[in-house]
């Protein structure tokens, strides 16, 4: 009956071409877990400092995921800090301080562990693995990553993808895993190391969602005010995985639903920073902007 | 009862991670007659040197292409030269020699002079001007550019533009003609300085057709043998003006095919070097592509 998480949890600094902010509400698994709300009853589990400020944990109250799972540890609060171009699809970060971060060491409570639903936000490897060794047989488990556990960690990484059912991952991603540079060639041969499904996220141009017979692709919203991308993976993993939850079928049908789910509350974070946008939407605004991007691709046949 | 093209006849060596070829066709007049012959009558006008070979007359007359405008020069066809990186969506220029491209002067033969669309392949804004001096008013004037008079010819290519029906330039053109990050601010902007719709071209990543109220997202087929992409934006460009000429109708409807259309034609161009895999296209083929971009997108409501 629930959407588990692990993931950070974090205060970040952004600076993009619309204004900076310091210490705001950020982090794989907040950025998840309220986009997933809008769907699903969501379990929360990560590490926080001692400095972590009540509003973080009001918005998960407000959202009703459930916080048995976030952990208190002496010290500070993992920090990120980052600047965007003025092209606000690059950016550079500026500041990783892990802080409570660096020794977490997930632990699932009992109350979590016949959780439907598994997302591993992009943490280490070993990290996902001790979460998967942690958790009775989830119906699914949707795997995120990043590059830099290409580079350093590619056989805990592996043994991840083994037991995952979809793996999320970006198209620079996708060709480095694989060493391949064409991205359905590569797609389709991650396919045959253990995932069903694989979502190539492509940012601002979308994203692709590929199994053994079956491309679809879900292109980027053309918004004209993004404010502040941060999160946006992490939201989209959100309404993705959320909204698969609630359909209670995993097929190509409510897949690509979910990806066009997950696109529209990513887009909408996008629109200010943190999750300021995003705290604050309605089934109607989801439902509205899921519908113009059916008009956004339709054309007659 | 025709579509008109102005651009290059060239001859092209091209080097990728799947082979390399010396001297074979191209020329953005080339790709775009071959792609619109599909759907309409063409007449080309462009010019070649003595040494241009007879193979490149042939395939022209096979697709039933009106080469009366076809100028021979003395000297040599010109000639480029080009090399693609392993991930084959970029690519290095190796030479470039005009020839006898250098003091090409468009001269509109008066057969020509009624055709109902025009086509103004990506050459010196000061010829297409001329070009557009020459012809009676068509119906229909699309006009391709590239960074080069963006950078050196500003004044004229803005002359064009505001002679243009539809625009077609890459999304980093775009951002720089309008000095703006955001594709959908920058198009809407250039919206304003006279064409009546702007088609954004983002390589691989697809296409995006705007007007003042809408916009259209067109993903890039996710092709798993690409051997050439030379030309790829003058085929989309030939399939999308010559299905919009047959189809008799200049409406959202008829816009947003011609562009799968001009997707589809580009996506076989790939497949092969230079006009090989274009020239023995079949409707079927075309028409079976087609419905399988509408695959790619489709998601239930």
């Amino acid at each position: 009956v629930s959407v588990l998480v692990v993931g950070s949890v974090a205060l970040d600094t952004v600076e993009t071409p619309f204004g900076k902010r310091k210490d705001i509400l950020g982090g794989s698994a907040m950025y998840f877990s309220v986009a997933a709300s809008y769907f699903s009853d969501v379990k929360l589990v990560g590490v926080v400092g001692e400095d972590f400020p009540e509003r973080g944990v009001e918005i998960l109250k407000r959202h009703n995921v459930d916080i048995t799972g976030l952990q208190e540890e002496p010290g500070k609060t993992f920090r990120w800090g980052g600047k965007y171009h003025t092209d606000i699809n690059h950016r550079d970060t500026l500041f990783t301080d892990l802080n409570v971060f660096e020794k977490f060491s997930p632990k699932i409570p009992n109350s979590y562990k016949n959780a439907e639903f598994l997302f591993l936000a992009n943490i280490h490897p070993a990290l996902q693995l001790e979460v998967l060794s942690q958790v009775d047989k989830p119906d699914l488990i949707v795997t995120d990553t990043m590059n830099l556990w290409i580079d350093t960690t590619l056989g805990d990484l592996k043994k991840v993808i083994q037991k995952t059912d979809i793996l999320l991952l970006s198209d620079s991603e996708v060709r480095q895993l694989m060493d391949e540079p064409n991205l359905v060639k590569a797609g389709r041969a991650l396919l045959k190391t253990g995932p069903k499904y694989v979502i190539i996220k492509k940012g601002e141009h979308g994203a692709m969602l590929l199994n053994a017979d079956n491309v679809f692709f879900a292109p980027g919203f053309p918004l004209e005010d993004i404010k502040d991308p941060t999160g946006a993976g992490d939201v989209f993993a959100g309404g993705f995985v959320g909204y698969l939850h609630q359909s209670g079928a995993i097929t190509e049908k409510t897949l690509r639903q979910a990806v066009i789910y997950g696109s529209t509350l990513a887009s909408y974070a996008c629109e200010d920073f943190s999750l300021d946008r995003l705290d604050k939407l309605t089934l109607d605004d989801i439902n509205g902007r899921f519908k113009v991007f059916r008009d956004l691709t339709a054309f007659e046949v």
